[in-house]
């Protein structure tokens, strides 16, 4: 397709830029790879018959997201979902309360808010990191909120706005420090959705040890995977502990009695889960030197293509480059579902962003700020093949 | 020890009945075995690289639940309580119900009604079946309860009870047809917790088919494990394709849209567990016939010692006996905890019951019936060692 770019159509161009990096299709949007020790510990898993919420992977699994992240505690999961709910419920949000989330996110931060029953409010973007925009934020909370006993309430509304839940896009980290002065000053706590971020880092600090909880997930789309997994990070050893009581059924110690002192969740990660998130996590490494190395392949393609450009990371910041990110201009925003079929035709899976929040139907009467720039985005964005595997 | 048990304390005879029945330990209360074909499963897996929530493992699963247990539909879910969550959420519980489930049973049933914003009501046991009995429940009905506009309302409290879970406890099946009775007549939704009683037949249906829908649990202890897993059952297609659904995040089924159109939930089983366990499920009659011979041989044991007997499957029905019970006699209660002390000691895992429900501080204020037998069986119940690779 080579040579025949210029007079193309934009959907033609991009389909050719994607060929041009990555060669023929088909090819999905993120696969895993499993070139490590992932069969040598699920066997080991097995003949130790320890598969299930306790078991010697599960520790190590947890000790090596410490030492990888710097985060003094993390609680392996069942998955990022409830990662959110928890820490939610840590951060103390109550049935009644706000909380706000980007527009833009994957559904289950909206999700774990609503298990709070808590209510989502919606924030905007910025452009140049695609996730939460703490200045447009401080400005709506300048207008519609206000402390009370050092309690941020919503005048609107009445409802204590609790906590603030930034989410660091297809692993771009958001502007955490901007957000965190805006929780400092508005008395919200500050959890970090991290779920796609796995190996960024913001200042050398990496995504969800800023806050006072983060959240990882390891679904089978993301950088590392254990199947369906996730994990709670803080440095608050009591809320790890709460962390790791709440998730064990709030159960209490004793030899042989089950006693339980609260309402609890059966979210432990499984040891066969954790036994493959071993042997991925040894490969994390060369898996976001090749994601980065991919991402400079597309952007030097894109770079022949006026009305696009590859998202990169904010300065200051390093990206896991989880999903490439093509950012069309606004002139091109009309051909995106074009450019979608174009690309899923010719074999290489693509995909717009998330619906924002509150377009969803069930979520449309929720408080929401301006969201603009988010909609803008979500007209714009598209997801490129991103797999770690796709260039050597 | 063989010999001396006549002249010897009880707690030195069960654990001479112990020894005999299955050797010396250490024992753990419930093992799995992995004796067939785990491992190329496991591989075969990795290899397709879905690990995740789709995959034709967890289709293959679910078929073969649907085959094993005659339900006309399986959805496959990260576990038993995320299970029962999801079935008292479609059986239409809502905030501020009441259900009526057993006081003697595991955490889970009582959490999964707390999700739904409902309040457990507990219900007395029968020695019998050690599960709920339809016959005390019906006249604690006829006393608090009427029917208002085709509703079941406590006149106590003023809440609807909205449904019925009994739960198959160890395995040995509730008095069903029973409990269906009190149901029809006071306008209940029956939902089965069978998370213990995968393999169990009353009048050669499965236990978990027969009411409205049923839930099953593939946790590490239970007969067939798939590290952390369960499933819901049912006859009904409609409410079968709102559970997968629900567990799939609602999300509507599109080519690239991200579009969800009610909060639901990251419950699906991911592929790498379902492949565990349709190698579990191949051997699950051995592991049955295994438990059988096992409850032979601590009955004969047993039999011996006046003051305890062993649980034994409820007339027309067949258990899986997925635990071994061992229940003394009123005269013999007051030495649970030291046949405890010494059978722990003597490296045979051995463990009460559950905590009753109304026991736990934070369920103590929840309405109940009179709780004599449940309460009785609390004192009076031991668990044995019951893996199924303990006798041949």
């Amino acid at each position: 397709m080579t040579g025949v770019a210029s007079q193309a159509s934009l959907a033609a161009q991009v389909v050719n830029a994607i060929h041009t990096t990555i060669g023929s299709g088909p090819v999905a949007l993120h696969e895993p790879r499993f070139a490590g020790n992932e069969w040598l510990y699920l066997k080991e898993c097995l003949d130790s018959t320890y598969v299930s919420s306790v078991g010697r992977f599960v520790d190590r699994f947890e000790a090596e997201l410490v030492e990888y992240t710097g985060a003094k505690h993390a609680i392996a999961v069942v998955n990022g979902t409830a990662a959110l709910h928890v820490a939610l419920q840590l951060a103390g949000v109550e049935r009644g309360d706000e909380v706000l989330i980007p527009a833009l996110s994957f559904i289950a931060t909206a999700n774990a808010v609503m298990y709070c029953g808590a209510i989502p409010h919606f924030v905007d973007s910025e452009e140049r990191t695609l996730g939460l925009d703490p200045a447009a934020l401080r400005r709506h909370l300048e207008l519609i909120a206000e402390l009370r006993s050092g309690k941020c309430v919503n005048r609107d509304t009445g409802r204590v706005i609790r906590a603030v839940v930034p989410m660091h896009t297809f692993g771009h980290p958001v502007d955490i420090t901007g957000v965190q002065s805006v929780a400092h000053d508005f008395s919200l706590v500050l959890v970090e959705d991290a779920a796609e971020s796995l190996g960024s880092t913001i200042d050398g600090r990496h995504a969800g040890t800023i806050g006072v909880m983060g959240t990882l997930s390891f679904n089978g789309n993301k950088t590392v995977t254990t199947g369906g997994g996730g994990a709670i990070l803080t440095n608050d050893p009591a809320l790890a502990r709460r962390a790791r009581h709440l998730t064990t059924t709030a159960k209490v110690a004793h030899r042989w009695e089950f006693l339980h002192d609260e309402v609890g969740y059966n979210y432990r990660l499984p040891n066969l889960n954790a036994a493959l998130g071993c042997a991925q996590l040894e490969q994390l490494p060369d898996f976001i030197e090749a994601k980065r190395r991919l991402f400079h392949r597309y952007r030097s393609a894109f770079s022949e293509i006026p009305q696009t450009r590859i998202v990169e990371e904010p300065r200051g910041c390093r990206s896991n480059y989880w999903l490439q990110a093509l950012l069309l201009d606004d002139s091109a925003a009309a051909q995106r579902d074009e450019i979608l079929e174009a690309t899923n035709g010719a074999g290489f899976m693509t995909r717009p962003v998330w619906t924002l929040g509150h377009r969803l139907q069930h979520f449309s009467q929720c408080p929401r700020m301006d969201l603009s720039v988010a909609e803008s985005l979500e007209r714009r964005v598209i997801n490129l093949p991103s797999s770690p595997h796709l260039v050597r």
